[in-house]
């Protein structure tokens, strides 16, 4: 605790380690690439798993649980699969104190096993559509990891749907991207934009990918979750087919879409400032913090009392808690708090106790505000309300002022090697000249955003007909 | 659906697996030894699960999570341990394409992982105690899998504390054990023994582990949950050590306990029948199932209308759902619903419109009721109570009928061969007599049952002096 968090301005990636591993929200472990996640890291994710798993059945999708190996075998029957994943994946070759008849793969992501069960499982039109999701651990052989961001093992929810037709196939693919953009605004104030992935960064396997792109505060996007249209593809490298109404056998259409602890991260990059943590009230596992100052004994125990009866009026319905210790100053809470990102504190001391009154000194903007004792409750609510809202206003300006609509190549240069940003730019849809972008100023097509209009442009490098801007940016 | 069910008086473990496949619970996997969770099972283990985990929280205990991957030099830290685990891990030995430096296990347990992390984290008495628990993936090499009861991989709960003296990690254990007998009890309605592992049976690495010991219908014992007193061996192996208030440096006291998918079998074993699944009210994802009875179309409308308003009053406390389709009988649902274990079943025909009545039929002893309109939520609640409390009181009932307390060993294999059951008898304290009985009857020494009185007994096979009776039993 205490450690100087590194300014966000003088070195971004720094400040964001210092700010995961102070706060606690997570450590590095013994193994490379694999890190801890503490109570207060996991806290944060249960209560996004919550929120998201709720989401996910009240769109009729039911949980399951699929095994964690898989066979060598199964990734080499999609083409496009195996060639994407095989090189990242973990390979178990012994177990129970022998080599094993064949390698298993620790899963890098579930498509293969899923699927193999489903063509057992799937007889009939009757049997449709088969929507199940599962919360599991996943591990991939990443060169270069981040906590949170990019580690060879992380958890994650994927949604693995089977569909009689193509239309459902898209139509659920689309609604899951839209599921996982609400709960991105509304939960983790983070605004996000909606779109298709170019053929070069789409899923290996996949018809289409779709994803949502955020912009972090050191105006990097960051991929926060994807919904594949997976076509027909594994349906025929595993032969799910069923039966019709009119009798044929036809392959099913499949989706798979995820989201993962990479949210964390998400975030920690998108609020959080050089006093640590901003988390939006949604998601924060404490939301209100009372930190009394101490004054004579009489005092002491009429704050006491008070601080009993606050606790008692939010417990129900606010996440609250109260730091009474005494080993430790009021400005050491204060700090402590801030750094964890409570979103809320109220300060009781003896001017407080005088004036009937509280101080309300908010997490997002360091605001202070007195509230009289009698409506508390209610002005908490509208307190906490304000900074999800306020955070999430905050995040869509920033995001503004720093997207760039740009018709030369000079001007996107200067934009991404100098003070970075979101560039909305033409381009032909030829994966030659998005190479050429991506090796020469490390930017990539993050998306090609839904909300893009149709216009008549030139691509920016080889100035063929374009008809619409996709979004460009250094991406996580 | 609809396929036989083996008698469970014909062959119990063949009635066990046609149930679990039948009901849709798990099914088998391609990969040796692991199971598919399918969404029946996993909307148990869900309940299960969101329970304890809140019954884990209420005790002080936070979640966190640690790596998958465990170096392999961390098992040979601690030698028990190592001999324990090892021969049946699985190990990986590529990753990214390249032969790893050091072989990785996957976690067959995380004591190892967990403890390298605490003694980094631990350094003075103030950050005791540690309390911290963690949801995840375990795998290990068994021989013989059975769905739910043993299989290569599992899910559960493991809590990891540290503590500052012998006598409170010794409360903390039997605290948490008691968590579990409390779970079993309360919400999956098994009976269980608390009591003392022998030193044959004890956790690879522990001082002393306590569990759980339920019997199921077939008459041999299921170990429900252990908890492990650890002392200070893996303190030692891991250095984890505080400073003392005093200033010395000292090692800490550990526990650890858990309880894993295996009680999904535990409750298909200690409740289910030759029909399928018997769930408890309290931990049944669906509760109550309306099943219409269809008549003319007028009373059709009528049926549907007195549907909806009991699904409205009911939907608030209960988990309801009415199965409205035309294409199967209800004859058909009955069965369905009985297969799955909804405990409860509201039939409404021509006959209850006319009545103002509804049929109510247990699951767990097919009693009919009928009951007036006017107070079905009240009934309703009322019933799922005694089907709770009176799953529970036969499984009590079938473990005392079945529970014999034996002075002598020619009886004991008597039973043992026949019938089967638990028997109470005495114990010398020595392997070599625990080896003998194991040896020639297969059974094992369950507990030593804290519910034991002090008496002057004789080992049954040594005929040394005994002062209590342990509990044999064959054993899953």
């Amino acid at each position: 605790m205490a450690e100087r968090i590194t300014k966000q301005s003088e070195d971004f990636s720094h400040w964001y380690n210092d700010v995961v591993i102070q706060s606690e929200l997570a450590d590095y472990s013994p193994v490379r690439g694999c890190m801890v996640i503490r109570p207060n890291g996991y806290a944060v994710w249960e209560k996004m798993r919550d929120i998201l798993d709720n989401m996910i059945k009240e769109t009729g999708h039911q949980n399951a649980y699929f095994p964690l190996l898989i066979p060598e075998e199964f990734f080499k029957k999609e083409a496009e699969h195996v060639e994407g994943f095989s090189p990242e994946c973990a390979v178990v070759t012994h177990g129970g104190g022998k080599k094993l008849e064949e390698p298993l793969m620790i899963r890098p992501t579930s498509e293969t096993i899923i699927y193999n069960m489903y063509s057992k499982w799937i007889k009939s039109y009757r049997d449709l559509p088969v929507l199940l999701n599962q919360w599991a651990n996943i591990v991939r052989g990443e060169m270069r990891t981040r906590l949170f961001l990019r580690t060879t093992e992380f958890l994650w929810q994927e949604g693995h749907t089977a569909h009689s037709t193509y239309e459902e196939a898209e139509e659920e693919c689309l609604k899951m991207l839209d599921v996982y953009r609400e709960f991105a605004e509304n939960y983790m104030a983070v605004p996000v934009i909606k779109g298709q992935k170019s053929e070069k960064e789409k899923f290996a396997g996949a018809l289409k990918t779709y994803s949502i792109e955020a912009m972090m505060q050191d105006k990097k996007a960051l991929q926060c979750g994807t919904s594949h249209n997976l076509g027909q593809n594994f349906a025929k490298a595993f032969n799910v087919r069923f039966q019709t109404k009119n009798g044929d056998m036809e392959y099913v259409w499949q989706t798979s879409w995820g989201v993962s602890t990479r949210l964390v991260g998400a975030l920690v990059m998108a609020h959080s400032d050089d006093q640590g943590l901003v988390i939006p009230p949604r998601l924060a596992p404490t939301q209100v913090v009372i930190v009394p100052i101490w004054g004579d004994e009489k005092e002491n125990s009429e704050i006491k009392n008070l601080v009993e009866k606050i606790l008692g009026e939010l417990k129900n319905g606010v996440s609250v808690k109260a730091d009474m210790g005494d080993q430790n100053s009021p400005g050491w809470k204060f700090n402590q708090y801030e750094l964890l990102g409570v979103p809320l504190r109220i300060e009781i001391g003896p001017k407080e106790l005088k004036s009937k009154e509280v101080v309300f000194v908010r997490r997002d903007n360091y605001q202070k505000e007195k509230a009289s004792l009698i409506n508390i409750k209610e002005k908490t609510e509208i307190l906490l309300d304000s900074i999800q809202t306020d955070i999430f206003k905050k995040a869509i300006k920033f995001r503004e002022e720093n997207t760039f609509h740009i018709e030369d190549y000079e001007k996107f240069r200067d934009i991404i090697d100098g003070d970075g940003g979101f560039i909305m730019a033409h381009w032909c849809g030829n994966k030659t000249c998005e190479n050429i972008i991506q090796e020469e100023t490390k930017a990539i097509i993050c998306t090609m955003p839904f909300e893009s209009k149709i216009e008549n442009g030139k691509c920016i490098i080889c100035g063929d007909k374009s008809l619409k801007r996709v979004l460009f940016a250094k991406s996580y």
